[in-house]
């Protein structure tokens, strides 16, 4: 990456972040460019510069998201296969500590929310999950070998999704208490047939 | 319940329904009461009788939804204690059709979106979520005999609570092949000590 592409990059990240602060702040619809803008300290040309409207800056929040997602599931996929469901499970405490985060959970619930309305939006959220589940499923498949690899999946990311929600149900949310269950559940999903 | 009573909560119904579907279809905020009037056939001024703004008619929604929880829990309450935990697990598929009800889950989305600006709707939500919990950590606590009561609550909560967003970012989900890994997993926070 060249110097103007790093700086390009920390721009866009930097108009990302403040257009997330907005959104929890105000909503989607509560956050026009002018807000988005005087967080990010730049002016709304600029941030146009960079996206065309919010729709497009929601697109590069999820793509972000993406983008870590593969590169962690890059990293399980270089490891032996018999290692790999350990270092998943070895990850509880990362997983409960980052899925419960509060403002994420509230960003990605605004971004929930608008998708119910928007079918841009909605189509790009879809697109997002179906990558994921593809990774995950194929890991889950082809690495360890598992039967319904899918139903799997779609369980712990209900587990992963549902942690999130709980944060802003629950504000007192214990999550030590949390991990070595977790943990135990993540294993089952991940080693033994269901009708074993 | 008097045939009068009986009338005034088929009434009251009709309302909470016609605006559960105004909520999903427009949104909390473009769902005025006149269009809520229009979908339950009634005059303005004959729902403004029975709620008197939206956030009466979410208060009324997610009581109705207590109310029928606190039914569920009490039939596993008059249960003898070493069939409670088969007779939740024998629940499962009920539990995994419901909670993956497209039509709920975009409800239940609307109405968390909505808590996240508006302090009312976000204690109504936080007390009922209370309530639940209490309702589920008392019976694995002292029916089950189950240490980390809370923690097991909020995982069954997480689970629970996941499977409905799962069924908004996964429209082809297929709930069949999930409901034996579901029952393990709720076999496991049910049965076992986290830390055997």
């Amino acid at each position: 990456m060249t110097g103007a592409e790093k700086r390009r990059e920390a721009r866009r990240d930097q108009v990302l972040d403040a257009a997330s602060a907005c959104f929890v702040e105000h909503g989607f619809h509560g956050a026009g460019m002018a807000k988005v803008a005087k967080k990010a300290q730049m002016s709304v040309g600029h941030i146009y510069h960079y996206f065309e409207s919010k729709e497009a800056i929601i697109a590069a929040i999820v793509d972000r998201e993406s983008e870590l997602a593969v590169e962690r599931f890059a990293e399980l996929y270089a490891l032996p296969s018999d290692e790999i469901a350990a270092a998943m499970i070895n990850r509880a405490e990362d997983i409960v500590v980052t899925k419960s985060d509060a403002f994420q959970s509230a960003l990605n619930l605004e971004i929930q929310a608008e998708a119910q309305r928007n079918p841009h939006i909605a189509a790009i959220l879809q697109e997002h999950d179906k990558k994921i589940r593809g990774l995950f499923s194929n890991i889950l498949n082809t690495k360890l070998g598992l039967t319904d690899a899918d139903a799997r999946t779609e369980l712990l990311m209900s587990l992963f999704g549902g942690l999130a929600s709980r944060v802003l149900r629950n504000p007192g949310l214990k999550r030590e208490k949390l991990i070595p269950l977790f943990q135990s559940l993540m294993h089952n999903l991940l080693n033994e047939p269901a009708n074993a």
